[in-house]
């Protein structure tokens, strides 16, 4: 129900993940319900059935690139929002039963992207070792914890949950990496704006595809509305025809981007708002900050620019 | 002051010019006083001095292009708006003392934009008779009265004036020749849109003359805005500086033109608002209708756009 | 060695994938050696080593988008060049060992990519069946053959090779859903023109994007050079720094995608060209075509508007 | 004949004006023979007919603007294009006959566009003079000496030429105002680059005008050409139907130019080539020079990108 916190929480499963990292700094999921879901769908699910009240799963990683699942289904259905987004240092760490020690590795259980974020890593450590593929971070933790594979390529929270000893930490290759989770809800009011706030959009423009997007952006670029992230989908009706997943600075309540949400919905064949939400600031200094608006664009320009309209149709011309 | 209909009318002479005539077109004026100014400036003065309610001037020609001093002395000085356009078919006449007849004629007085346009006349009907110029079509009109030349070109109202023998008419090389004036008042509060206005704008523009220029465009495009008029002038400081005179469809009360005029006012180094006043529709068929606007631009599009916004910002998302 | 046609084959592994049979597509590789490669950046690497001649990788999915492992590999280390793409259409089979009836299945190994595409067909033909995750559509043909999983969602290569049966053939929901595949080389000199050419870019912008990305778009409208295809993937060094792939009509050597890369080279912070190859006419009905120019951009507008300048320089102004 | 340098010029007349003045600065112009033409079409019409090689005609004033005949002119009929630039700072003079003292002054004769860049100047010295109006500069001196008037407004040559004594020199309002000539030959093979040149251009477009015109715009910006001059002049054809008349930095053989050239063929109805040469680097401190080109569109930028180019032709990725 709009208005009301929510309480029951599913995330993208399965336990000992990054996406049960993420959804614990939220106090309010603290104190609720907290249900892993065995895919991003299902995930999604359980909120457009009212199943659950919010569902926390993965949006981008600043390696891997969108997580394409996540934006399609977001899309596919019934309406659902953004409310929150949760940026979290992607911490690989090698763990493996008590008592292992890292000479005597012989197989390293990883999912794939988690074995290419740390490829330098196992190269320079443990040259010997063969890398066998799972499905998630928490199977190779499993994994390493049943004792099938020698360790683990997994999140902390999996070495914890799953009573690992860690062997090494940070070993990921960028240190820098994160991923970006959001927090999905059943649409209602708009929070109110924060004063640093972040606005999701799905944009499907038609045709010509060049001068379409051209058209994008300029509504946006004449605003002065940035943009942060911009990700094409397909829409899966054929090679050649996407769906734009943007993030622009500002919220649906600003009259700025409110004119460059009416300019859009004129100019595309269909715009789908995702939701506005603050911007999370979190401890790390690889995040690029939005950049400064452009000569003229600033908001302090931009209520400057309204009052003078407001006194021309009084006919006050000073 | 601003309410009270105009009532002492002053009109860039002399009289038995096309400016006259122009006047004797509103009612208003029928019925007030008409006072010849010797010249724009001293017409555009005159009413900043409240000598008089409002001044008539020509503001552009359909063959003669922009009237620059106009142009020039509108912006120069407090502000001033234009409250009407009205455009007048340029009827060229060759008129002559009562008794002349045209093989008779060996001079012909006339203002040198007046001889241009009848160019192709004079070489067919009077290829021996030598044109001279003088100040005005008035001051044609005066001189062949006086005897001081054969005949004159002139505009009907000149001949009628100064009772001169209409020898032939219509004798312009374009049949579709207009000139529009505009009536120029001190500034008060805006008229109430008619449906079919046009907004008059100053722009200034700064430094990179492509991009600058490529911005304002923008501005109107994004709005979809039309303009059907762009007139640049020398800012009077150096070569390659220039004010833009843009006339744009639109009043400056539609929320789509108060947008773009708000985009304009970020972007340029000053906008100066000249007026938003009815169009002129005249019995001619050689005008330019603004052109529809582009896909998604119509005015349903914009309702439907900001009807949109309005539930969006409800968390209405159907 | 350029000029040499390849004869050492890699492809992305394991055998009975949907690569494989792409690979077998080319009379070359029928003739020469193909090898399996257990990734994406194995294949490539077997090509920049000089172990093979061509790697055979997807580039894109019509359901799952961008193959992001083969977009970020591609830029990452030295140079190579697509010289080749081949479109497949997706067609996901239901197979198992011998003897099994449909009704009798508990079991289905899939990867999740495939058992997302036929969602829908499972639903209603196989509701209690349970599906199993692994790791790739070969993957799933050998767990049936070895009896580990009741049936497997596989390519009907993967069923053939692992003498499986197969109780029902398109099974995908999108029945248009196709995979492109890319053969990719050393550099060597650009293939001649075909007529039909699709030319691959990888443009990486800096700071503002907005602008920099409106500047890349225009940079191509403005020659009428088509877009086809652009994808975004993080640079890797924080979030919100993006590689653009962009896929163009034309071919290297034409002097209107020249002209457009020579301005791309400008406005961009970098520009890897990806290689010019003949556009694939598959059978399907599906992929969009190219649309036609945009007035006055066809390639006779283009020759028309070369020949033009041409004599203005030797001072022909007819 | 092309080649050939011009001996038979022809000038704006009467005598004794700015048109002359510039004309001898020109040194062919010293030694050949120089007409007045009485107007502007005459001028033009002589160089068409043959009967001279090379016609001196205004262009524009940095206070009164373009001058909208010699636009017109040059683009009626058959092809002229420029070959030189002459930019002439504007000294008004006050002349009288010997003997006169300013106190005594009642009458001055002045051309209206004189008397208006004199207008504080006439205020200060002489606020009781009457200024009538006349025809030309020339005729202004013409009518001082022969007693009509009082004085005249004039350029220098007008006073020496009229053997007036100049009572009061540099009276404009401006002190930095300028008028630019050009010098008009029938067309022949193009100048050589000097290094520092401009480009001329009259360019139709058709339709929707703000699109159009951005479109227009857009072609120079992404070559990185500098667009010195906008001027609008009406097609005679109807309120609102526009030429542009573009002075590029730059010229028709460089290849930055060219492909600019090129590209605004394709998308005008039509483009006139007017002629490309020198810039005129006149001793005033007023004049705009060309700005830089914006970043990655310097000379070297362009050099850069064209053998980039040439390399990825021949397989040179490195």
């Amino acid at each position: 129900m709009p208005g009301t916190p929510p309480t029951r929480f599913v995330y993208l499963g399965p336990e000992g993940t990054f996406a049960e990292q993420a959804l614990r700094t939220i106090s309010a999921a603290e104190h609720g319900s907290r249900t892993p879901a065995r895919s991003v769908p299902e995930a999604l699910d359980a909120v457009r059935a009212g199943d659950a009240d919010a569902a926390l799963v993965p949006l981008e990683n600043s390696i891997g690139g969108a997580v394409g699942v996540t934006l399609d289904e977001i899309v596919a259905g019934e309406s659902l929002v953004i409310t929150r987004e949760i940026v979290l240092p992607v911490e690989f760490v090698l763990a493996a039963r008590t008592g292992t020690v890292q000479e005597s590795i012989r197989t390293v259980a990883a999912h794939p992207q988690a074995s290419t974020q740390c490829r330098g890593w196992l190269g320079n450590h443990l040259p010997d070792a063969m890398v066998v593929d799972v499905l998630s971070n928490g199977a190779a933790a499993a994994a390493a914890a049943s004792g099938e594979y020698d360790a683990a390529i997994c999140a902390p929270i999996g070495a914890t949950r799953h009573r690992l000893t860690v062997l090494a930490d940070q070993i990921a290759d960028h240190k820098d990496a994160v991923t970006r989770f959001v927090l999905v809800s059943r649409p209602g009011p708009a929070l109110p704006p924060s004063g640093d706030d972040v606005t999701s959009l799905a944009v499907y423009i038609a045709h010509d595809r060049v001068g379409a997007l051209l058209n994008v952006l300029m509504e946006l670029a004449v605003r002065g509305v940035n943009l942060t992230r911009i990700e094409s989908r397909p829409t899966g009706e054929a090679l050649g025809r996407y769906v734009f997943f943007l993030d622009c600075t500002g919220h649906v309540c600003d009259e700025r981007l409110g004119e460059a949400l009416r300019g859009l919905r004129q100019v595309c064949a269909d715009v789908r708002f995702l939701g506005s939400y603050p911007r999370h600031r979190w401890g790390g200094a690889t995040g690029d900050r939005p950049s400064a608006p452009a000569q003229g664009r600033t908001d302090v320009d931009y209520a400057d620019a309204s009052a003078w309209l407001a006194r021309l149709r009084t006919g006050d011309l000073t």
